[in-house]
């Protein structure tokens, strides 16, 4: 079975070891978000892809969610004494090594997405990682701050400012201009199904969705597409997606986001056994759901919740 | 009084800090050697400049001589578990930091002059530290490996292979081409001596002397130019020097080197009291020359050097 995944940071990596122990025989294709990558001291970071590929290679710090494992900051305690920020990104040392090699791929020449390869061939991470696009897609959120409304990186605004402040408008800036990276039209034509995991809805899957083609392909390919609400009982699971569903005029129930997905991408949609009065509002909208526990408490949960998606996919197929 | 020093690494370092020692008043400018400046990474790396700044800002490993103290290698492990190297080159996380803030502040376009002054903001060496040149010079050495001849770079042969094969040639590339750092030419026409530490006659002081109007501008000061001899007892004191000598048809021999120097640059020359034979031979070539211990052993000892020379050049001047 082939599955395409769209995956954020966090939410979608957790999601994807639920996968692939409910489905450890399936081909599975990622097709990453890079809107919140962002370039630190010089060097590229993408802070989702690295949490995909360290979470499912057995490097991520697991407590935190993001990051590896054992690490120390080195490094940034030295930036600091230069006086050189900014302070608020953690950036540790054996990451920094991941930033190092992936800045001096691409001033060579290579794209995105052979450098994440080529990364991956340390990490073999069990599952084929793709950038959603080679070119550069940078989130930027309007918030108002200190009298002014001005554009910030959404790393700024989730990372610096916890997103304590009401974000206007989310722009992935630059995606309208971006080709999807080779491969990723690919395996979403060839796919067996689609899923969504509880990743962000605005600033990771919405991202993914921004880059012309892949939801037109998705939308295209006629397979089931089955996503997990990442809102249970009207909150995010984790994060502060409420703050950026918000921005895009959408409320923060699990109900509204699979209605700001829609029927015409959306065939499947599972929500939390606490929301199981949305199931009638969701099925109304004409996406078939079903309330099941969707709290990633360990893998064996998350794994039921993937046999779930995979479950209602196979019930939208027939 | 303004003293100009013309420093390589380790050598050039220890010898001003006794410099200091024994001229505190003193204003010092040290014209640093570039020439073994290396892209590791991505990143610029200057070790010499980097061993100055370390070493009399009072951040240095002491017992290497060279590279940070209480260092660690987290980054560079990580970069070996991705595969990519060179692993023979020892860059440790706190050195991570210098490089990756030259080597942003390069990319934004600030020449190396100006990012040597911004890193020395932090490390305060007590010297006015200008790179000899904002451009790019290299020094590549010529072997024969592997049956054939080739140039490789200067940290290569120094490092990776240790000097242990023959140099056939030492060559500056870029050099030619380059112009004195901002600075460098003034430094030299305001100067009330200029003096040459035991650093490497040909990759170090060579290579500064190699910028064109740098050793006119030495020798057209009409200050005192004295130097100390890097080889006591007809071998180096450390390092290979030797070897790259014997690359540009010098013997290596305290007489030999000042001879390399010539009397239209240098007008005084310590030797070591070991090659008290050599004070005539180099006084016969037009050089004043006085036979003191030149083992730069503790600052005590290099501060004694010195004051020798300073001297020297006081005797020379009358």
């Amino acid at each position: 079975m082939r599955i395409v995944v769209l995956a954020g940071g966090i939410g979608g990596a957790r999601f994807l070891r639920g996968l692939k122990a409910a489905a450890p025989d399936a081909d599975i294709t990622v097709i990453g978000n890079t809107g919140d990558d962002i370039h630190l001291f010089g060097l590229k970071v993408c802070p989702d892809l690295d949490t995909v590929m360290y979470t499912l290679g057995g490097g991520i710090n697991e407590e935190q969610g993001w990051g590896r494992s054992g690490e120390t900051f080195r490094v940034k305690e030295e930036l600091a004494a230069y006086g050189v920020g900014p302070e608020w990104f953690g950036l540790g040392d054996r990451d920094f090594a991941t930033h190092i090699v992936r800045t001096q791929m691409l001033s060579a020449g290579y794209p995105l997405s052979d450098v994440t390869e080529a990364l991956c061939a340390r990490w073999k991470p069990g599952v084929r990682l793709l950038p959603m696009s080679d070119d550069r897609i940078e989130t930027h959120v309007a918030v108002d701050e200190d009298g002014e409304r001005k554009a910030i990186h959404f790393q700024e605004y989730w990372v610096r400012l916890r997103a304590s402040l009401p974000a206007h408008a989310v722009v992935p800036v630059g995606a309208d201009q971006a080709k999807p990276a080779p491969g990723v039209l690919d395996a979403i034509a060839e796919a067996d199904v689609v899923l969504f995991p509880p990743s962000n809805p605005v600033v990771s899957i919405g991202t993914i969705l921004a880059v012309p083609g892949i939801r037109e392909a998705i939308a295209d390919a006629g397979v089931p597409v089955v996503g997990l609400s990442p809102i249970v009982g009207d909150a995010p699971v984790r994060g502060m997606a409420d703050k950026v569903l918000a921005a895009v005029g959408v409320e923060a129930t699990a109900t509204a986001v699979a209605q700001h997905y829609g029927s015409g991408l959306l065939d499947g949609w599972l929500v939390d056994s606490v929301d199981r009065a949305a199931v009638a509002e969701v099925e109304a909208a004409g996406i078939r759901c079903r309330a099941v526990p969707l709290m990633m408490t360990d893998v064996d949960a998350t794994a039921a919740m993937a046999r779930e998606a995979l479950a209602l996919a196979e019930e939208v197929r027939a």
